[in-house]
């Protein structure tokens, strides 16, 4: 097993809506973050908006904590990260999500990532003091992501590239063995041929690739063999009855 | 230049709140998606809700098309996603976020993403009609995205990779539309039912199913669809024609 880096902290800073800090809560949950930060939430902590709306992820909320100045709450990270568009007035390298998790997948310290209050985003203040700022690349014309959005967008992209994400299956069954496939191919070619369908003869070569071809494309497996040939002695079969 | 493969069409398939509608549509365009298709919502269309919840996204709602049925709403897509967890009575292939970005992105056809209703996700029936399962790989301990979330992670996803479209041959042809596709299954079914394959009748949805799923896995081309329809028909005619 690998030695990953810790998973990065969550910090809202000066958030505005109980149901909003629910729901990054849970955006967080889903690709395995737990770690939360509140700077000077506007309305207080607890509050009790923010457990209807996040869903379960009761425990993210639970061991949130709460700090009074953005400087605070990242005092034992070693790698920060402003989530904001970029700023004009500040010359902090800016980083696609890709990069950032890269970044916080190789250090060996903690790294947190910093999203603003959701009506004005992060001020330049806060956001001077990362390290970084991690933008998402947006569509020009319209970019309207809230604050539970930024935070699920980035959280997946750490999970994306973490080492421990379970590859996910390409084929649920295995393809069938060549032998199976072959089976497939000679048991169709036999009824072809009694129907005549290789006609005219000096085709036969190409037709037979062409169906080689068709049927080797699916990646069928045994079961999925199995089924074809039913269909097709299904087909078949009742005329080879009456003839 | 590449001529890049047109963006996926997001169906949202029985949807049951307007805001959720809303917020998909801005989940959409915030990475360049425009095109929704609503199955059959809940609330009727257009629904007042959803408006409000786009937050500026007015132009996806005002542009979204509706339908009765799934298969009406891909009739022209060849290439269709089901975005859901795996389904245990179903074997389409599994894929992740960016193979599926990756397949969208070499493939000349239009292509869709469906996204099931909030409560319950995408039926089986509505799941077998796609030749791919999208599952965006989770906390175990955690899965709860809710819809628009779905829908930005894998907008994201598509858009992520958009720029760097290269023709990774994932596809030689590209599949026949889907209409293509039911074309077939019909017409198998069609002879299937005349030789009494369906049976015990108890069965019949189930068969069905299993059929879909093997003729949707290959993604024939319109021309491997043609030939495998013209293999059909001669194996099955001349029966017709003795009997």
């Amino acid at each position: 097993m690998s030695t990953a880096a810790p998973p990065p902290v969550i910090i809202l800073v000066r958030p505005q809506l109980g149901q909003n800090i629910g729901r990054a809560a849970r955006a967080m949950l889903n690709f395995g973050l737990t770690e939360m930060r509140l700077v000077a939430p506007r309305d207080g902590w607890p509050n009790p908006d923010a457990g209807p709306a996040a869903s379960g992820a009761a425990l993210v909320l639970e061991r949130a904590q709460v700090f009074d100045t953005v400087a605070d709450a990242i005092a034992d990270c070693s790698l920060v990260f402003a989530s904001t568009v970029r700023k004009r007035d500040i010359v902090t390298p800016v980083v696609g999500p890709e990069q950032m998790a890269a970044a916080i997948h190789s250090t060996e310290g903690r790294s947190a990532i910093l999203f603003g209050p959701e009506r004005s985003g992060l001020a330049t203040e806060d956001a001077v003091l990362a390290s970084h700022i991690v933008t998402v690349p947006i569509n020009p014309e319209f970019g309207s992501l809230n604050l539970a959005q930024a935070v699920i967008l980035l959280a997946y992209e750490w999970s994306r590239s973490a080492p421990l994400v379970q590859p996910t299956a390409f084929e649920v069954e295995p393809r069938a063995p060549q032998a199976e496939l072959d089976g497939l191919i000679e048991h169709l070619d036999g009824y072809l041929s009694q129907v005549n369908y290789f006609n005219p003869p000096e085709r036969i070569h190409a037709t037979r690739n062409t169906i080689r071809t068709i049927l080797t494309k699916p990646g069928w497996s045994s079961r999925e063999v199995k089924a074809v040939r039913g269909m097709i002695r299904a087909i078949a079969q009742p005329r080879l009855r009456s003839s």
